[in-house]
Protein backbone atom coordinates (compact mmCIF):
# COMPACT_ATOMS: atom_id res chain seq x y z
CA UNK A 1 0.00 0.00 0.00
CA UNK A 2 3.19 2.89 0.46
CA UNK A 3 4.76 1.35 -2.92
CA UNK A 4 1.10 2.40 -4.46
CA UNK A 5 0.69 5.81 -3.00
CA UNK A 6 4.00 6.70 -3.33
CA UNK A 7 3.66 5.77 -7.12
CA UNK A 8 0.08 7.61 -7.31
CA UNK A 9 1.39 10.85 -5.71
CA UNK A 10 4.66 9.83 -8.22
CA UNK A 11 3.07 9.54 -11.48
CA UNK A 12 -0.79 9.68 -10.87
CA UNK A 13 -3.40 7.00 -10.62
CA UNK A 14 -4.05 5.88 -14.57
CA UNK A 15 -0.62 6.20 -15.27
CA UNK A 16 0.89 3.63 -12.49
CA UNK A 17 0.08 0.02 -13.70
CA UNK A 18 -0.23 -3.14 -10.98
CA UNK A 19 2.85 -4.40 -12.35
CA UNK A 20 5.04 -1.08 -11.84
CA UNK A 21 3.60 -1.17 -7.71
CA UNK A 22 5.08 -4.95 -7.81
CA UNK A 23 7.91 -3.64 -8.81
CA UNK A 24 8.11 -0.83 -6.53
CA UNK A 25 7.08 -2.97 -3.66
CA UNK A 26 9.31 -5.58 -4.54
CA UNK A 27 6.95 -8.31 -4.30
CA UNK A 28 4.93 -10.82 -7.72
CA UNK A 29 1.92 -10.25 -9.54
CA UNK A 30 0.92 -13.57 -7.48
CA UNK A 31 1.58 -11.48 -4.00
CA UNK A 32 -0.33 -8.40 -5.17
CA UNK A 33 -3.49 -10.35 -6.12
CA UNK A 34 -3.66 -12.48 -3.22
CA UNK A 35 -4.38 -9.19 -1.04
CA UNK A 36 -5.80 -6.92 -3.86
CA UNK A 37 -8.62 -7.97 -6.77
CA UNK A 38 -7.47 -4.42 -8.54
CA UNK A 39 -5.57 -1.31 -8.39
CA UNK A 40 -9.35 0.39 -7.62
CA UNK A 41 -9.19 -1.65 -4.72
CA UNK A 42 -5.99 -0.61 -3.30
CA UNK A 43 -6.56 3.16 -4.21
CA UNK A 44 -9.83 2.45 -2.15
CA UNK A 45 -8.13 1.05 0.75
CA UNK A 46 -5.78 3.99 1.00
CA UNK A 47 -8.52 5.98 0.88
CA UNK A 48 -10.53 4.41 4.00
CA UNK A 49 -7.43 4.17 6.16
CA UNK A 50 -6.99 7.70 5.56
CA UNK A 51 -10.64 8.24 6.81
CA UNK A 52 -10.57 6.34 9.28
CA UNK A 53 -7.68 8.51 11.01
CA UNK A 54 -10.45 11.26 10.36
CA UNK A 55 -12.69 9.57 11.96
CA UNK A 56 -10.72 8.99 15.01
CA UNK A 57 -10.24 12.67 15.19
CA UNK A 58 -13.40 13.44 14.94
CA UNK A 59 -14.30 11.36 18.03
CA UNK A 60 -11.61 12.56 19.85
CA UNK A 61 -12.26 16.47 19.01
CA UNK A 62 -16.01 15.17 20.43
CA UNK A 63 -15.21 13.24 22.93
CA UNK A 64 -14.64 15.57 26.65
CA UNK A 65 -16.60 18.23 25.22
CA UNK A 66 -20.00 19.63 27.19
CA UNK A 67 -23.05 18.05 25.24
CA UNK A 68 -23.49 17.70 21.40
CA UNK A 69 -23.56 20.95 20.14
CA UNK A 70 -20.15 21.52 21.70
CA UNK A 71 -19.11 18.00 20.38
CA UNK A 72 -20.11 19.63 16.54
CA UNK A 73 -18.65 22.67 16.92
CA UNK A 74 -15.15 21.40 18.35
CA UNK A 75 -15.21 18.98 15.40
CA UNK A 76 -14.60 21.97 12.78
CA UNK A 77 -11.16 21.80 14.39
CA UNK A 78 -10.23 18.61 12.31
CA UNK A 79 -10.21 20.97 9.40
CA UNK A 80 -6.70 22.60 9.32
CA UNK A 81 -5.35 18.98 10.00
CA UNK A 82 -7.33 17.57 6.56
CA UNK A 83 -6.40 20.47 4.70
CA UNK A 84 -2.74 19.25 6.09
CA UNK A 85 -2.91 16.30 4.96
CA UNK A 86 -4.88 16.77 1.51
CA UNK A 87 -1.93 18.80 0.23
CA UNK A 88 -0.12 16.78 -2.44
CA UNK A 89 -3.16 14.55 -2.22
CA UNK A 90 -5.74 16.42 -4.26
CA UNK A 91 -4.31 15.94 -8.11
CA UNK A 92 -4.54 12.36 -7.33
CA UNK A 93 -8.02 12.24 -5.57
CA UNK A 94 -9.48 14.37 -8.33
CA UNK A 95 -7.64 11.99 -10.87
CA UNK A 96 -9.55 9.01 -9.28
CA UNK A 97 -12.74 10.82 -9.07
CA UNK A 98 -12.73 11.79 -12.52
CA UNK A 99 -11.88 8.24 -13.44
CA UNK A 100 -14.43 6.28 -11.17
CA UNK A 101 -17.28 9.07 -12.81
CA UNK A 102 -16.52 6.79 -15.60
CA UNK A 103 -17.44 3.61 -14.36
CA UNK A 104 -21.15 3.76 -11.94
CA UNK A 105 -19.55 0.73 -9.49
CA UNK A 106 -16.54 2.19 -8.80
CA UNK A 107 -18.12 5.75 -8.55
CA UNK A 108 -20.90 4.21 -5.92
CA UNK A 109 -17.82 3.14 -3.64
CA UNK A 110 -15.52 6.22 -3.82
CA UNK A 111 -18.40 8.20 -3.05
CA UNK A 112 -20.09 6.02 -0.20
CA UNK A 113 -18.15 7.83 2.60
CA UNK A 114 -19.88 11.14 1.70
CA UNK A 115 -23.21 9.76 2.82
CA UNK A 116 -21.91 7.53 5.61
CA UNK A 117 -21.06 11.18 6.33
CA UNK A 118 -24.33 12.50 6.91
CA UNK A 119 -25.66 10.03 9.02
CA UNK A 120 -22.59 10.67 11.46
CA UNK A 121 -23.75 13.86 11.91
CA UNK A 122 -27.65 12.96 11.90
CA UNK A 123 -27.05 10.34 15.00
CA UNK A 124 -25.21 12.53 16.69
CA UNK A 125 -28.42 15.11 16.17
CA UNK A 126 -30.70 12.29 17.02
CA UNK A 127 -28.90 11.45 20.12
CA UNK A 128 -29.47 15.17 21.55
CA UNK A 129 -30.27 15.88 24.93
CA UNK A 130 -33.88 16.77 25.05
CA UNK A 131 -32.98 20.02 26.01
CA UNK A 132 -31.49 21.06 23.29
CA UNK A 133 -33.31 19.26 20.88
CA UNK A 134 -35.02 20.49 17.73
CA UNK A 135 -37.71 18.56 15.63
CA UNK A 136 -37.06 15.37 13.48
CA UNK A 137 -37.39 17.15 10.10
CA UNK A 138 -34.85 20.37 11.23
CA UNK A 139 -32.47 17.97 12.84
CA UNK A 140 -32.05 15.72 9.01
CA UNK A 141 -32.41 19.13 7.02
CA UNK A 142 -29.13 20.12 9.28
CA UNK A 143 -27.03 17.13 8.62
CA UNK A 144 -27.55 17.42 5.32
CA UNK A 145 -26.56 21.16 5.79
CA UNK A 146 -23.53 20.17 7.90
CA UNK A 147 -22.49 17.08 5.17
CA UNK A 148 -22.45 19.89 2.71
CA UNK A 149 -20.83 22.50 4.50
CA UNK A 150 -17.97 20.32 5.75
CA UNK A 151 -17.52 19.31 2.36
CA UNK A 152 -17.53 22.96 0.77
CA UNK A 153 -15.10 24.60 3.21
CA UNK A 154 -12.43 21.37 2.46
CA UNK A 155 -12.96 22.09 -1.38
CA UNK A 156 -12.19 26.22 -0.38
CA UNK A 157 -9.91 25.52 2.08
CA UNK A 158 -8.24 23.32 -0.41
CA UNK A 159 -8.15 25.84 -3.04
CA UNK A 160 -6.87 28.51 -1.30
CA UNK A 161 -5.06 27.17 2.10
CA UNK A 162 -4.46 30.15 3.41
CA UNK A 163 -7.45 32.50 2.56
CA UNK A 164 -9.28 31.65 5.73
CA UNK A 165 -8.51 30.17 8.88
CA UNK A 166 -10.66 27.24 8.17
CA UNK A 167 -10.88 25.56 11.26
CA UNK A 168 -12.46 29.11 13.05
CA UNK A 169 -14.69 29.47 9.65
CA UNK A 170 -15.85 25.71 10.63
CA UNK A 171 -16.69 26.26 14.16
CA UNK A 172 -19.00 29.50 13.22
CA UNK A 173 -20.51 27.98 10.36
CA UNK A 174 -21.67 24.90 12.69
CA UNK A 175 -22.78 27.77 15.41
CA UNK A 176 -24.57 29.73 13.32
CA UNK A 177 -26.25 26.21 11.76
CA UNK A 178 -27.28 25.07 15.45
CA UNK A 179 -28.26 27.82 16.19
CA UNK A 180 -30.43 28.43 12.88
CA UNK A 181 -31.89 24.73 13.52
CA UNK A 182 -33.20 25.27 17.47
CA UNK A 183 -34.60 28.86 16.73
CA UNK A 184 -32.81 30.50 19.19
CA UNK A 185 -29.07 31.56 19.65
CA UNK A 186 -26.08 29.60 20.41
CA UNK A 187 -23.28 31.14 22.82
CA UNK B 1 -16.61 26.65 -28.78
CA UNK B 2 -19.31 24.42 -29.61
CA UNK B 3 -16.99 21.95 -31.55
CA UNK B 4 -14.64 21.72 -28.52
CA UNK B 5 -17.24 20.96 -25.94
CA UNK B 6 -18.65 18.17 -27.97
CA UNK B 7 -15.19 16.74 -28.15
CA UNK B 8 -14.54 17.47 -24.67
CA UNK B 9 -17.70 15.58 -23.59
CA UNK B 10 -16.81 12.68 -25.68
CA UNK B 11 -13.23 12.11 -25.55
CA UNK B 12 -12.00 14.39 -22.51
CA UNK B 13 -10.24 17.00 -21.82
CA UNK B 14 -6.58 15.55 -21.95
CA UNK B 15 -7.08 13.63 -25.18
CA UNK B 16 -9.26 16.10 -27.34
CA UNK B 17 -6.10 18.16 -28.94
CA UNK B 18 -6.12 21.78 -30.56
CA UNK B 19 -6.05 19.10 -34.06
CA UNK B 20 -9.14 17.61 -33.32
CA UNK B 21 -11.46 20.84 -32.08
CA UNK B 22 -9.74 22.39 -35.82
CA UNK B 23 -10.85 19.75 -37.60
CA UNK B 24 -14.25 19.04 -35.50
CA UNK B 25 -15.19 22.69 -36.27
CA UNK B 26 -13.75 22.81 -39.68
CA UNK B 27 -11.47 25.68 -38.83
CA UNK B 28 -7.59 26.52 -39.62
CA UNK B 29 -5.55 26.24 -36.61
CA UNK B 30 -4.36 29.73 -37.42
CA UNK B 31 -8.26 30.59 -37.33
CA UNK B 32 -8.41 28.61 -33.85
CA UNK B 33 -5.25 30.64 -32.31
CA UNK B 34 -6.71 34.17 -33.96
CA UNK B 35 -9.39 33.72 -31.14
CA UNK B 36 -7.98 31.59 -28.65
CA UNK B 37 -4.80 31.45 -26.90
CA UNK B 38 -4.57 27.87 -25.85
CA UNK B 39 -6.96 24.93 -25.49
CA UNK B 40 -7.24 25.92 -21.75
CA UNK B 41 -8.52 29.13 -22.97
CA UNK B 42 -11.39 27.17 -24.97
CA UNK B 43 -12.23 25.11 -21.46
CA UNK B 44 -11.95 28.46 -19.50
CA UNK B 45 -14.50 30.33 -21.92
CA UNK B 46 -16.86 27.49 -21.79
CA UNK B 47 -17.06 27.34 -18.09
CA UNK B 48 -17.40 31.31 -17.74
CA UNK B 49 -20.01 30.99 -20.53
CA UNK B 50 -22.14 28.72 -18.38
CA UNK B 51 -21.18 30.18 -15.18
CA UNK B 52 -22.58 34.08 -16.40
CA UNK B 53 -25.90 31.69 -16.88
CA UNK B 54 -25.77 30.70 -13.33
CA UNK B 55 -25.51 34.10 -12.78
CA UNK B 56 -28.53 35.35 -14.49
CA UNK B 57 -30.50 32.45 -12.83
CA UNK B 58 -29.09 33.66 -9.50
CA UNK B 59 -30.74 37.12 -10.31
CA UNK B 60 -34.06 35.97 -11.54
CA UNK B 61 -34.59 34.43 -8.47
CA UNK B 62 -33.17 36.64 -6.27
CA UNK B 63 -35.54 39.58 -7.79
CA UNK B 64 -38.88 39.81 -7.05
CA UNK B 65 -38.38 39.01 -3.37
CA UNK B 66 -39.54 41.25 -0.72
CA UNK B 67 -35.68 41.33 1.10
CA UNK B 68 -32.49 40.28 1.26
CA UNK B 69 -33.18 37.07 2.96
CA UNK B 70 -35.96 35.86 1.08
CA UNK B 71 -33.58 36.51 -1.96
CA UNK B 72 -30.85 34.26 -0.56
CA UNK B 73 -33.25 31.67 0.53
CA UNK B 74 -34.88 31.41 -3.20
CA UNK B 75 -31.77 31.49 -4.89
CA UNK B 76 -31.23 27.46 -3.87
CA UNK B 77 -34.20 26.94 -6.20
CA UNK B 78 -31.23 27.08 -8.87
CA UNK B 79 -29.53 23.88 -7.91
CA UNK B 80 -31.57 21.44 -9.33
CA UNK B 81 -31.42 23.36 -12.75
CA UNK B 82 -27.36 23.52 -12.04
CA UNK B 83 -27.43 19.42 -11.34
CA UNK B 84 -29.38 18.80 -14.89
CA UNK B 85 -27.01 21.20 -16.70
CA UNK B 86 -23.68 19.52 -15.07
CA UNK B 87 -25.06 15.96 -15.64
CA UNK B 88 -22.46 14.51 -18.20
CA UNK B 89 -19.80 17.49 -17.32
CA UNK B 90 -18.72 16.31 -14.10
CA UNK B 91 -16.01 13.81 -15.86
CA UNK B 92 -14.60 16.48 -17.86
CA UNK B 93 -14.92 18.75 -15.10
CA UNK B 94 -13.26 16.84 -12.59
CA UNK B 95 -10.82 15.77 -15.66
CA UNK B 96 -9.89 19.54 -15.86
CA UNK B 97 -9.65 20.25 -11.91
CA UNK B 98 -6.98 17.32 -11.89
CA UNK B 99 -5.52 18.81 -15.12
CA UNK B 100 -5.28 22.45 -13.45
CA UNK B 101 -4.28 21.30 -9.93
CA UNK B 102 -0.69 20.89 -11.91
CA UNK B 103 -0.43 24.19 -12.98
CA UNK B 104 -0.41 27.11 -10.80
CA UNK B 105 -1.40 29.93 -12.80
CA UNK B 106 -4.27 27.79 -14.60
CA UNK B 107 -5.11 26.43 -11.35
CA UNK B 108 -5.63 30.09 -10.01
CA UNK B 109 -7.94 30.65 -12.80
CA UNK B 110 -9.81 27.68 -12.77
CA UNK B 111 -10.95 28.52 -9.55
CA UNK B 112 -11.54 32.40 -9.37
CA UNK B 113 -15.04 31.53 -9.73
CA UNK B 114 -15.30 30.18 -6.02
CA UNK B 115 -14.03 33.74 -4.15
CA UNK B 116 -16.41 35.80 -6.85
CA UNK B 117 -19.57 33.67 -5.60
CA UNK B 118 -18.23 34.51 -1.83
CA UNK B 119 -17.81 38.15 -2.48
CA UNK B 120 -21.28 38.00 -4.21
CA UNK B 121 -22.82 36.20 -1.06
CA UNK B 122 -20.91 38.57 0.86
CA UNK B 123 -22.45 41.84 -1.57
CA UNK B 124 -26.09 40.75 -0.60
CA UNK B 125 -25.85 40.33 3.37
CA UNK B 126 -23.88 43.79 3.18
CA UNK B 127 -26.68 45.13 1.83
CA UNK B 128 -29.50 44.18 3.99
CA UNK B 129 -31.88 46.67 5.66
CA UNK B 130 -30.70 47.91 9.09
CA UNK B 131 -33.88 45.80 10.52
CA UNK B 132 -32.18 42.65 8.85
CA UNK B 133 -28.90 43.18 9.88
CA UNK B 134 -26.15 41.31 12.13
CA UNK B 135 -22.87 42.55 12.58
CA UNK B 136 -20.17 42.97 10.50
CA UNK B 137 -17.45 39.90 11.74
CA UNK B 138 -21.05 37.64 11.26
CA UNK B 139 -22.14 38.63 7.78
CA UNK B 140 -18.31 37.36 6.51
CA UNK B 141 -18.59 34.25 8.38
CA UNK B 142 -22.01 33.44 7.09
CA UNK B 143 -20.71 34.80 3.76
CA UNK B 144 -18.40 31.69 3.48
CA UNK B 145 -20.56 29.03 4.94
CA UNK B 146 -22.90 30.11 2.27
CA UNK B 147 -20.60 29.34 -0.42
CA UNK B 148 -19.14 26.50 1.45
CA UNK B 149 -22.85 25.27 1.42
CA UNK B 150 -23.71 25.62 -1.68
CA UNK B 151 -20.16 23.97 -2.91
CA UNK B 152 -21.26 21.16 -0.77
CA UNK B 153 -24.99 21.09 -1.72
CA UNK B 154 -23.45 20.69 -5.58
CA UNK B 155 -21.10 18.18 -4.24
CA UNK B 156 -23.76 15.85 -3.09
CA UNK B 157 -26.24 16.50 -5.89
CA UNK B 158 -23.94 15.07 -8.46
CA UNK B 159 -22.91 11.92 -6.13
CA UNK B 160 -26.35 10.79 -5.87
CA UNK B 161 -29.19 13.58 -7.92
CA UNK B 162 -32.25 11.65 -6.23
CA UNK B 163 -30.65 11.72 -2.65
CA UNK B 164 -32.86 14.75 -1.45
CA UNK B 165 -34.86 17.34 -3.31
CA UNK B 166 -31.65 20.04 -3.28
CA UNK B 167 -33.63 22.78 -3.82
CA UNK B 168 -35.54 22.07 -1.06
CA UNK B 169 -32.14 21.24 0.99
CA UNK B 170 -30.52 24.38 -0.31
CA UNK B 171 -33.44 26.71 0.84
CA UNK B 172 -33.88 25.02 4.33
CA UNK B 173 -30.07 25.05 4.88
CA UNK B 174 -29.87 28.88 4.05
CA UNK B 175 -32.67 29.60 6.27
CA UNK B 176 -31.24 27.87 9.29
CA UNK B 177 -27.82 29.65 8.42
CA UNK B 178 -29.71 33.25 8.11
CA UNK B 179 -31.26 32.51 11.68
CA UNK B 180 -28.42 31.49 13.19
CA UNK B 181 -26.65 34.54 11.69
CA UNK B 182 -28.99 36.54 12.87
CA UNK B 183 -29.67 35.41 16.20
CA UNK B 184 -33.35 35.09 15.88
CA UNK B 185 -35.41 32.20 14.40
CA UNK B 186 -36.24 33.06 10.44
CA UNK B 187 -39.87 31.91 9.31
Amino acid sequence: MQSARELFSRSGYESASVDDICREAGISKGAFYHHFPSKQSVFMDLLNEWLSGVDQGLELLRSGQSDASQGLIHMADILPEILRTAEGRMPIFLEFWSYASRDPKLWKSATAPFERYREYFANILAGMEPAEAADPQAKENAALAMMSLAIGLLVMGVIDPKAADWGSAGRESMRMLLAGMKGKTEK
